[in-house]
């Protein structure tokens, strides 16, 4: 059995008993039933991930941002020049960028990854360096990533995981960064939930209609080359990667069987939460869809899921913003289920 | 000049150089333009309340959950017994409630004010004592209010803004308490919005369809009697009460006077901005809505309001609940707005 193996073998159903007891509680606190609405079943699914009632609350948290380049840049998918992604690494270091705000006002940690960028990055605190190689090749011309570069990335994630629940964190947050990568994302979506390209290809960061057309063109040429099996998800991400979203599906592996939450972002996440689902059918259950973000492949990607987005405020950054946004969210849901009174505690009246 | 005038005479526009200079500098940060999403309509709209860009942080933060009972009970309207008014406001003042759970993970104030609750309340640090009269008359007999509680009531709502943005508070939220307030609610959403009773009236707590036609009909039963005139916000918050959603349109009057923001919970709330808004148009542009209800009549008011929700979730609670699960967020925006590096600050690459 090699590490990814047993990675899946730890990854088991929600707890029913402590599912079954949240639930009791959520009827007897204060409040009408059912009132809390959504947060109601983010309490109880925290329950049964945890396997007890009250479950811990969702902190410390922290957000890892993945960070990788795309071959497929050379495509002209996107307006942005590939270096940016490096510029941008270093933004999140020296925290001048909006997940940085975002993290301080809600209290995470930003942890960055460079699971492979095509630039040197200099070693900075904040950076961890896990560079498996500088950049995807281009999925048009032939796989992306080798199958032992994808497995390597998944297993990157599934240590960054580890490592920071180790640490003490009871909440993990995903963050992404890879000029192209909603491309990669795209042709991801298509692979796991059989979605057309047209359907899923979305404007990204802010691309012209031409621009978006070529985008749409070279993930159908993708598919025709690669003629993904989404029964083997390793290799539908070496087909057509990236790394940051193989090193994704391995986090939110990780964060599963460590049973500890994680809150997703955007398209880029969700891409990295089909494979990882595909790999571990179980694993969805750590998953709480920290946002719905404009791009049409994220829509996809979570009715795929099943999930249920928290945030809903046309947002198309990334980075981990939409999954910060979710993170108090989260803590208000637990605290409630922790800290409210009873009827009978509080001397309350039932309705009659 | 009654002191209403001088509140409403110091309601004013938003600042347009001030959002100018938000917009311009949303522009310039390291992340695509637009990317926020509606975030950036949110820091823009700060940055016009206050003047200045950047806008202070709205924090601290403090919810005023105001309380008052309804005459109107009388009519069979909710299975909850009227008692559960004064028990709830015990409840928030023991830190039991959800309102309390919320405002402790989000780093938020409580303040409770017994505007009308019906039972005498025992004096206990965190209760402002206000009450106007022990609860509303029943609408369907005659008016809930005199003009004169009804104007009375409004200028407590003005007094604790006031008194909240003096204590150092740069963002209010509002927060609500009283059995069988969605039947007033609804009421007081039909008279200012032209909505049928039908339309708007809900399911409140939750009650069963026969209570439900009897509210639909106790408010068109109102509505018949006491042919309200939305130019005359006074008369109909008079014919309806309740007290807690006059103090509620005076909270969000004076915290437009201050310039400062407030962030809407839910239907009860919404029935008191439309009255706020009715006294004074321009008191919309310091209102946020936290957050859409299940509640028809919610949607019928932030539509007439022109509010978009930051949260919709499903939740039926009240007590400021969903104003609180947005609070975070707008602190994000905030924070993003006045944190985050410009490209030229941080060497990043514009796009081409």
């Amino acid at each position: 059995m090699d590490l990814l193996d047993e990675v899946r073998a730890a990854i088991g159903p929600l707890a029913r008993a402590a599912m079954a007891a949240a639930r009791s509680r959520q009827d007897l606190m204060t409040k009408p039933r059912g009132s809390l609405g959504v947060l109601e079943e983010v309490s109880i699914r925290l329950a049964g991930l945890a396997g007890r009632c009250p479950p811990p609350l969702p902190a410390p948290a922290a957000v890892a941002v993945f960070a990788g380049d795309h071959g497929v840049h050379a495509q002209g998918v996107t307006p942005w020049p590939q270096e940016v992604t490096a510029q941008m690494v270093a933004n999140f270091l020296a925290g001048g960028a909006v997940v940085n705000a975002f993290a301080a006002q809600t209290g995470a940690e930003v942890v960055v990854v460079d699971v492979g960028v095509r630039a040197d990055l200099e070693l900075v605190p904040g950076l961890l360096p896990r560079k498996i190689t500088a950049g995807t090749a281009d999925f048009t011309a032939g796989p992306a990533l080798t199958r032992e570069q994808a497995s390597a990335a998944i297993m990157v994630g599934v240590e960054v995981a580890s490592d920071l629940v180790a640490a003490g964190n009871n909440c993990l947050l995903t963050g992404d960064m890879g000029i192209a990568n909603t491309t990669a994302s795209a042709a991801l979506v298509c692979a796991f939930t059989g979605r057309d390209p047209a359907e899923v290809t979305g404007y990204g960061t802010g691309i012209d209609p031409a621009t978006h057309a070529r985008k749409v063109a070279v993930v159908r040429t993708g598919l025709a080359l690669h003629r993904p099996d989404p029964a083997d998800p390793v290799g539908v991400l070496a087909a057509f990667g990236g790394l940051e979203h193989a090193a994704l599906a391995g986090f939110i592996l990780g964060a599963a069987a460590r049973r500890t939450p994680v809150i997703l972002d955007g398209v880029i996440a969700g891409a990295g939460a089909l494979a990882a689902v595909a790999l571990a059918p179980e694993a969805v259950e750590c998953c709480i869809a920290g946002h719905r973000s404009v791009e049409p492949g994220h829509a996809a990607t979570l009715h795929h899921l099943g999930l249920r987005p928290l945030v809903d405020l046309e947002l198309r950054l990334g980075e981990g913003t939409g999954a910060l946004l979710a993170l108090p969210i989260v803590q208000c849901a637990a605290r409630a289920l922790r800290d409210v009174a009873t009827f009978d505690s509080a001397g309350v009246t039932d309705k009659t």
